[in-house]
């Protein structure tokens, strides 16, 4: 058994990026597909993402959403609709010209029946999600529209990263639009809540909510708002976003409608989103040099049983035992879904079973061997530990108390990150410590530095555009927690009256 | 309220095809939308195929499935690599030859950025999914390897009809690989009858299955196997298939393993998949002169309660009745789920209110007044009978006869779409009747002919050709509970072994 090395090589100290990727080989997450920069999602990934599915749908169908589903296409004339939107998206978009292959004049197949106007992949969907809107609403009666689509979308990256950066990816767009601006901000800030409490009490990875600046905004929206989680590189990602749109795609797709007075009025909309980027963020909050960890609310399976195997008639009890303790795990609910439970008989080493188990993030491991059967006891490995605080614990015990062991594995996740994430916020004032928080002390590691600086900012982008080109930096958001503060901005020393976030990101 | 006349204009005796589009607008399930061929799925309609993925998701993990995803584009290399595969869906697919847009001369957008090799957009996943499989599996203990994916297609239909065809559509499309050509053919006739079980218990729509004959067999396939359904207009409508592709597909994708004795083999694979199409199946068989029927099983919603308002404070102790009724109603469970109730309280005449809802198809309406809560009962509306069958019911009585009640209206639709169709099936034995039974016998109704035709075939395309040419019927499967019995071809007279269904289709 590997006990003295870590059973991912590099650690994520030696080489974060790779350490990344090794963990998703490790766990057999995703891969990468022939297809330039589009990966295939393995069944423990995909299942992943089923159970991020399931808990947001939940959600905002509880907030009075529904889903629906609309064309793949966009016309480029959709696009193009609003000036920024389009600009923020021409770059980077699949386009499609024709609809058949032919045999050229080689024989080989060329395409064929050039589109009279080229349709692009959808990279997002407002402008074809408004021009259904203007068709479906009338009358204020008709308002709020509440829609939410779970689909693939692409955007065509030149450097991509499994989950974090695909030219496909899946996700859920929501999109609404409503009669009056309030109710408009009202929903963008209820669904960034919604997004919060995701991630927090599932993803067991603490987030902050703020808004982002005029340079980080969304093509075309009037503010984006979003929930920002820190890597153990301390690099921040943007898990997800929340924008008012205001009226500038009701006015691009005429969502249009009679107020109560009979008055025509342009519906304020907004959109909001989040992908499979979440499984990069979840991987990066709590994998160790181990493999993935996955928080036990959104496990495909919380428990494997590993049967100790001789390969004989020996065996028979131990199946026996580990069968009927499966059947009574499955009886227990956890988190509202009965616990799912693996049992492992493949053949094999032991040794290489577990591991492969505990590189695939799984929660509970039990080894189940004669002496536990003897005893009328499991043996049991925590993810959130190590391997050398296993403990028995006997049968009907560890029955009675798996849902609470579970619940602790997820709040001690969240705890752990929690306290990593706010030991690397720090609060700074002057230039020169700015600069020396975001400036690697080990050149061969350009991505060991501070973490999340909380600055005074003079609000102008020249700062913005300064710290993007010496550090890379960004100001992540404007949190919305702030407490208003009289300061000096941090770079140009002009007056401020509230802190923002500065980071590195994905 | 209109009780003389229908509440769908045409009837499906006056026009079956616009009926059926007239049935789409009244229950609000999809539309049109602004892509050419593309739809847009509306909240109830995407409730539907929420439904059915909850089921048939369920059905696929219990016969030992996982979901997996895969990348949207194929590589035209990757398609021509099955020559009769590439043949068959060449003329019917998007290409995407650019990744960016960009301004041209005159300053408008226009593609930019030609790929090196165009890309098509997945009509069907057997070649990218084939590569994938060829990296997965190295052994025959990495086999059998039983994969599904949900997903959008896309099939550049000239002519569409919304859920029966669209260039765009979603779908569900099993691959599996196995060691054994036997393992191959179980699993092929497994799923086959997985999808028989869905669509007869949970649709509620009989079907036959049954072999595919050559001529329509899927492109690259060995055998395609396929259920059939008759519509109310007689025509059959395919509504699943499944696929032995043999080693077609591994020798295509070099899907190789090791066998138990060290050699090298080809896998087998197998690839099965239903679609949005289900929907439109399900309103041609359940579908009425009033709208839609939905199926409990698969219903959005079960019951909607309508209070009798006045706009008054009268209605106060109305909506508390309501409510109350509403929370009791959803803690009884139907068929595993918690029954779905609304309360439909919108401002509007009652009557269009309760129409509304029939034309949606939900199974159970109850319209409350003042005199039910003085009674204390409820007075229920069936929507597989007729309104003057609406009947009053003690609210105790009710509510625990109701899953009693929603199981019978499924059985209900079952039984009589079940009489209707073998009612429609009729054994023919000479040519002269043939011709008849599949003749209109009014031009004006090229729709309403015989119904599916029992026949014996001399098993030559010959006869299959001339029939779709003189009449437009093709053999719908050769059906897999047919007794071999000796006859004559009821076309050539030449010797047949057994009868086959010849049909018009959709």
């Amino acid at each position: 058994m590997k006990q003295a090395k870590t059973a991912i090589t590099p650690t994520r100290l030696e080489d974060y990026p790779e350490w990344y990727q090794q963990v998703i080989k490790a766990a057999d997450l995703a891969e990468h597909s022939p297809v330039r920069g589009c990966m295939v999602i393995k069944p423990w990934g995909y299942a992943l993402w089923e159970n991020i599915q399931r808990v947001l749908d939940k959600m905002f169908k509880d907030t009075g959403h529904k889903n629906a589903y609309f064309p793949l296409f966009i016309p480029k004339s959709f696009l193009e609709k609003e000036a920024q939107h389009v600009e923020g998206f021409a770059k980077e978009c699949a386009v499609v010209t024709h609809h058949r292959l032919q045999a050229g004049a080689d024989g080989k197949l060329v395409p064929a029946g050039e589109l009279e106007e080229p349709l692009v992949v959808r990279p997002t969907s407002e402008t074809i999600i408004g021009a259904m809107f203007a068709q479906w609403v009338q009358s204020y009666r008709d308002l709020p529209l509440l829609i939410n689509q779970w689909a693939n979308v692409v955007r065509w990256e030149m450097r991509t990263r499994l989950f974090l950066r695909t030219a496909e990816f899946l996700w859920q767009e929501g999109h609404t639009a409503h009669s009056t601006l309030e109710e408009a901000m009202e929903e963008t800030e209820k669904m960034l809540h919604v997004y919060s409490t995701f991630a927090q009490d599932y993803m067991a990875m603490p987030v902050i909510m703020g808004e982002k600046t005029e340079s980080e905004r969304f093509p075309g929206a009037e503010k984006t708002y979003c929930i920002e989680a820190m890597m153990q590189d301390r690099k921040a990602l943007q898990a997800g976003t929340s924008h008012f749109l205001g009226q500038n795609f009701s006015k691009a797709s005429e969502i249009k409608f009679l107020d109560s007075t009979g008055k025509e009025e342009y519906a304020w909309t907004t959109s909001w989103g989040v992908s499979t980027r979440l499984i990069g963020g979840l991987i990066m909050t709590h994998g160790d040099d181990d493999g993935l960890i996955v928080p036990p609310r959104l496990a495909p399976s919380h428990i494997v049983i590993l049967p100790i195997m001789h390969g004989d008639d020996s065996d028979t009890p131990v199946f026996d035992f580990c069968g009927e303790l499966a059947k009574e795990l499955k009886a227990v609910m956890y988190d509202g879904r009965p616990i799912e439970v693996e049992v492992d008989k493949r053949e094999g080493r032991g040794g290489d079973k577990v591991w492969s188990w505990i590189k695939k993030g799984i929660p509970i491991y039990l080894e189940i061997g004669k002496r536990d059967i003897e005893s009328d006891s499991v043996f049991v490995g925590r993810r959130d530990k190590s391997r050398k605080e296993r403990f028995g614990m006997p049968r009907g015990e560890f029955l009675s108390k798996v849902s609470e062991i579970l619940e602790d594995i997820q709040n001690n996740l969240f705890e752990r990150a929690k306290t990593f994430r706010d030991s690397n916020i720090k609060k700074i004032d002057t230039k020169e410590e700015f600069y020396k928080f975001f400036t690697p002390a080990n050149k061969d590691k350009p991505e060991v530095h501070g973490g999340f600086a909380l600055c005074h900012w003079n609000g102008k982008s020249g700062v913005e555009e300064q710290v993007k080109k010496d550090l890379n930096v960004t100001i992540r958001c404007i949190p919305l927690d702030g407490e208003p503060e009289s300061g000096k901005c941090v770079i140009s020393g002009e007056d401020s009256v509230r802190r923002v976030i500065f980071a590195k990101s994905y």
